[in-house]
């Protein structure tokens, strides 16, 4: 696979992260009502006009008269190739619908973005085999660092949906009850761990109603979010036994403001690691289920300056979106259009590959250094921007930022 | 409070469960398309044909021209109130508009409901006192009955909203992985294991963005359904660690048919229990927030009799729904029109008034006696039933029973 040239210059630089290889899909606007957009180069192509106008005109539409991409996300595959093939064909390079397209341009730069989706219901996972491993042996020690399900269920547990915000938008410190060891009662206080996630997410397209194979759930995806699943890990610590993480985790969930599509990782495609145990053949995988996307986390104290402070790859998960998806409807639960997956915390193998504070600094044992002080969890005014891309033959696709400012927490959360 | 006389005479039996001081909102058809009712008597009362005759006009409507409730659960307290009203004038004993609305009665017999709300997101609890120490006990032993964070939060999880199904859905048997805890790994089997869980449902009326105290959450209550929590519980065993249960709770959750409102259960209203340890101030109740809600559960065989396994009351929770619920907003989780809560299983004391299977048979180490034979869990073609109701001085407020069959487990669950 190469760069699809085009007749928009700004898509062919190599390095930038939205060439016509990559359309990824959101929703902007000028100020003025919000609508479905494709990033082109350094512009917003706007496809609610181009479907209006009919230059963009699909079996079964409309899809985009409504500023979400739920229902061409329901459409189903064989609508999400004819959609990236036409637009393809309107943007390439000596297009002959150049002049007609050329209107519906938008500058990226001055354009603000939304939740792409609706988002029907959150699961996050638990994936990642060096995540899974530093927090057991954080609380029970390497020697049983590994839940015994663990090797053999992709761990999964429902988040809140209505938390999921889009990449800019503000979190404020949580409140909640949290109890430390040596207290005989719990307090009721800002939180004082207050970490991210790195994870990539997986965007239900179409529905299911029953049990279905991983080849089945790979193709149901439409596409991939970077995703910062917040959390509050001293709430977490007290409430999470004997159901699972609640409010620590339902303050905010940030995603990217553009849906990359399934089609544009498939160059990218790549295995899942040996298994250690062998999987039950519900959770066999056809063939090549996760994706080479290079990722980082960047953390910038108020008016100061970023500091990298973790690099890793999707490609370090045990089990990819597929399998999680595939787990998912085992019992016959019903999975729908803007379901929204969380792969789990992204951790490499090395200590500067970690996805979050809580591994970074081992459980706010050992501060980080960053530009101009240290860290051990998140602190009032922090920005956490989370940043992805799979490197081709001369070109990039890229996911945008998924950025959040954590403010600080309420004086008083019951004032009105 | 007495029984409100109605014209409709059926309304007005000391025992039946529909009299004019209840007014439940449901969703009902006659085969054609689905609409708004009311239970009333032994009738649905068309209250989507009132609202187009404008005999119901209810400022800031319509609300009713939709199949579903939420948009008059989105409207508020004050819209609810002017709702009851006018309808109870409308049905009162001697009321001059009779003539106008009784073409607008469909007897109950027929019709056919469905979910009264589009369930937005879905939150069970573990809120009763005695199903916690009971599981607790078995898998812990009674010294280690309650996890130690239980006398401080009302522990919830969140569950799935796609799985809640209507009274009268049949639910099929799941398959899950599971391991028997002398196998060496787990296998991919239907459920042995099966269960119910007797829960009250808590729906949100209005939404919040940000924390609320426990006054203004059951402010936000609309009202209350009977709801049913299937759960798989060898597929939990195995599951549940360290994040949760998640298949083993998403096959179906059935709630009962008819969300009776919070207005008609007032009289009825109860404190929680003396606490045994004080609650942090965010928990305090300002006044009695529980009901008294005598509950039963029948088991019935594919063509045998009913037995009552259990009989309990909704009086017995440790924690109300507005507690739940002010718990539940804490971290600034957003919760919206149509959330559902799950009040956790509700199980009394004794032996007979527990509230699933697990606990009534110990486990399964101590089947019980029903018509015909005897249960430890649920077989293929049993029917669970549940039934609530509150007794007045001389009428009642029944909410409809919330039923389904269990049908045994797919063949081969990745036949096409």
């Amino acid at each position: 696979m190469r760069l699809i040239r085009s007749w928009v210059d700004s898509a062919n630089a190599p390095d930038g992260p939205f060439p016509l290889n990559n359309l990824p899909c959101g929703v902007f606007s000028r100020g003025d009502d919000p609508r479905c957009g494709v990033a082109i180069g350094d512009f917003v192509l706007d496809v609610t006009a181009l479907e209006e106008t009919g230059l963009l005109d699909l079996d079964g539409g409309p899809y985009l008269d409504v500023p979400f991409w739920n229902d061409l996300m329901a459409a189903g595959p064989a609508t999400w190739s004819a959609f990236r093939d036409r637009l393809q064909r309107l943007l390439a390079e000596g297009a002959p619908d150049r002049a007609a397209v050329e209107p519906h341009l938008v500058p990226l730069a001055g354009a603000i973005l939304y939740l792409p989706f609706l988002v029907s219901e959150y699961t996050d996972f638990y994936a990642g085999r060096n995540h899974a491993f530093n927090v057991g042996s954080m609380f029970r020690g390497p020697e049983n660092a590994l839940p015994p399900n663990w090797l053999h269920i992709p761990i999964g547990y429902n988040g809140r949906a209505s938390s999921v915000v889009v990449s800019g938008t503000e979190v404020r410190r949580p409140w909640g009850q949290v109890k430390g060891a040596d207290h005989p009662a719990p307090a009721f206080q800002p939180s004082r761990r207050f970490d991210f996630e790195l994870e990539l997410g997986a965007v239900v397209g179409t529905a299911s109603d029953g049990p279905v194979t991983v080849a089945e759930a790979d193709a149901m995806i439409f596409g991939y979010v970077l995703l910062n699943d917040w959390s509050a890990r001293d709430i977490q610590a007290w409430e999470y036994q004997p159901l699972g993480p609640f409010q620590a985790k339902a303050t905010a969930t940030t995603i990217s403001p553009w849906i990359v599509m399934r089609a544009a990782l498939e160059p990218f495609r790549t295995s899942t690691p040996a298994r250690e145990v062998p999987l039950l053949p519900y959770l066999h995988e056809p063939g090549p289920m996760l994706y080479d996307i290079a990722l980082e986390v960047g953390l910038t104290p108020e008016g100061g300056t970023e500091t990298i402070i973790a690099r890793t790859n999707y490609a370090e998960m045990y089990y990819s979106a597929a399998q999680q998806l595939a787990h998912h409807t085992t019992s016959g639960c019903p999975m729908n259009t803007g379901d929204l997956l969380g792969s789990g915390t992204i951790s490499g193998p090395t200590k500067d590959s970690r996805g979050s504070l809580l591994e970074l600094c081992w459980g706010g044992r050992e501060p980080i250094a960053i530009a101009g002080g240290t860290r051990r969890f998140i602190e009032d005014n922090d920005t956490i921007t989370l940043r992805g891309h799979c490197k081709g033959a001369g070109f990039t696709i890229g996911f945008g930022a998924c950025t959040g400012k954590v403010t600080p927490a309420l004086a008083d959360p019951y004032a009105r």
